[in-house]
């Protein structure tokens, strides 16, 4: 989102100097692309005034929000991908979605009011659900944070906004946020699993979120890692998902802890179980642990069949820190292929709500880019 | 591999038909592709004379070998990918490297009289070995083929012969073979999983198989089922192919046949475990059945992660109908994402190692492109 010389364009494109030249006049004209003077250390093109390009930072203005089970985040962006205002308000478990598409409307007309335009000024909305997600109809099959199955959130949200909407999977939107702003920006081939209350990957491959053939994406959570195992909230059994996620967790915690349950919610019952752990529960330590473990076995199969260039853990829960213990990291190491040369490398960044809102931002960002200028764009509805 | 005229080649690339017939007189002139009449239904370009292209199947020969435990199959193809010739040997377990060279040569040297060529004559050779392959420097890590670890294949098998030579993993090789002879034809993303002697998987994503970021691939064999699980052959717990590959089944066949075991080879013991099975012993039925339970659930998982259009299982081993019983198929079904609007595609071919041969000779047939035509070409060495 910084500056670049158009010769560097050529070269970084494998295109001729002419061809930019050519295609980012265009863009000049369009408002999209900007002259600025030369940044040090790049090199003039051709003996013209030294210049180098920006992206239009007041082009357009986007907003994107991340539902997930604890808050909901909202964004505005300006075109250049520059955070201009946030807003959040706390979550309401399973509420039903004409509630979710008035909390919206609310975090969208917060966002504008701080950044100081009205919704109407906004080019293009981007939302991002934990769950089922078919990106390209914007549908949500299934999702934690709606009261109903099979909501058109795309339709829904867009009619109650006046404004076009596009929606994912945030897990995705977490890879999305990694691609355009964060540790993938150099990289071709990485995966993010994020850990909240469920288990989410998104997958970038060729400098592309992977959606697969059917739109449906990767599903780490629900691969199994036990025959006729632990029961998940898909209804299935053995899922991954079902030994490391929030409720996985509490579903141990309960005996653990020695409460009866019902009263306490599965989120605080997991923070009172972090904290028992860290004050030298033995028991609640090796919930952690083993939860640890598969999360280790989890992140080994990712390595075994994508063999990606980073691995990122993301998520709200890696603030707990047994599940990405030096042990849990040598766990994955251990279950790899031997042929490896050099172990896979592994980051964590515990960026929480704020992250999936950005990757919500971006991908209305990569709408905009496609509709206005044409052309298939990282982040666009297929 | 068939014919096709220049206007309909302009549309399936989406480049204009001027640019397709430049770019095809060049080939013609090089004698890479010919002109025939054209095929009823086609349309004429531009008033010429109503004429079809063909891959000219003279231009080259290649031979494409397959290594296995069982035995080792060659055939040679024209440069249309035809075969003209076949050889096979069968395997001595795990051999030293040198004298596998040496059935490699004798190989070679049976398809080309049968070809009625010289070696010399060959424009490339590909090999298919199972195993931890790394297909960009051709250096076999590990396969169960070699009685040594860390075989420079591609290095050594060109020293020998004479001829360059290109090595990939067997499971890719399938996949390859589907992607230009088989049902992936039409296909953009398709998994083959192989199941032989271990169990492998070849990945196609955007009409290329997909490699991942380290050019190791797609180690579906050695991911995780359990956590502590079974012990694997590559010395790691828990991997899927402890649970359904040959060796899987042997382990349990000694206790199920009562037999002491030793004198017994894995291979034929599977065969007369599966001889029970088919005459009514139930421990034998129960063997295989199970291993087809683990084999669903890893299907499920390809497909919760990798979204395929279609999965084809594929290899020697899929004889055995209890792995692939509709039960299985179904078992499928019930462990994808419940969302998935269709259940997978599953296909079943059983068509063993000169599917692979064929694989090996589309690997070099690629490589002969790449190398005469330039420009990156499916299953050319990165």
């Amino acid at each position: 989102m910084g500056e670049v010389s158009r010769g560097q364009l050529a070269r970084e494109l494998g295109v001729s100097p002419a061809s930019v030249t050519t295609q980012t006049s265009e863009l000049i004209e369009q408002g999209y692309l900007t002259e600025v003077p030369l940044v040090p250390g790049a090199e003039p093109l051709r003996g013209r005034p030294p210049v180098a390009l920006r992206v239009a930072a007041g082009a357009h203005a986007v907003a994107g929000v991340k539902f997930s089970m604890r808050k909901h985040v909202a964004v505005a962006l300006d075109f250049a991908g520059n955070q201009i205002a946030e807003a959040c308000e706390p979550a309401r478990d399973r509420a039903p979605p004409g509630d979710q598409i008035e909390v919206l409307a609310r975090l969208i007309g917060s966002v504008c009011a701080e950044a100081g335009i009205g919704p109407g000024d906004l080019a293009q909305v981007g939302i991002g659900v934990p769950g089922f997600v078919d990106h390209a109809s914007g549908r949500v099959h299934w999702s934690p944070v709606f009261g109903a199955r099979d909501v058109d959130l795309a339709q829904a949200a867009s009619a109650r906004l006046g404004l076009p909407v596009i929606v994912d999977n945030d897990a995705n939107l977490a890879a999305l946020a990694e691609l355009w702003f964060g540790s993938g920006r150099t990289l071709s081939d990485f995966a993010v699993v994020t850990l909240e209350h469920g288990l989410g990957m998104g997958l970038v491959l060729n400098h592309r979120v992977f959606r697969g053939a059917l739109g449906l994406g990767v599903e780490l959570g629900h691969t199994k890692v036990e025959l006729d195992g632990a029961l998940c909230r898909c209804g299935q059994r053995g899922c991954l998902e079902a030994y490391v996620a929030d409720y996985a967790l509490a579903r141990e915690a309960h005996v653990a802890l020695d409460l009866a349950g019902g009263s306490v919610g599965g989120a605080d019952l997991v923070e009172r179980l972090y904290a028992e752990a860290k004050a030298g529960n033995a028991v609640a330590q090796s919930i952690f642990r083993r939860a640890g473990r598969y999360l280790a076995l989890g992140l080994a199969n990712v390595i075994n069949v994508f063999d990606p260039e980073l691995l990122i853990l993301s998520g709200e829960r890696m603030r707990y820190d047994y599940l990405h213990a030096q042990e849990t990291i040598a766990e994955v190491g251990g279950s790899v292929l031997p042929a490896r040369a050099t172990p896979p490398r592994i980051e964590v960044h515990a960026w929480g709500d704020l992250l999936g809102a950005h990757g919500a931002g971006a991908l209305a960002l990569g709408a905009v880019t496609d509709r206005r200028i044409g052309g298939p764009f990282e982040g666009a509805a297929a």
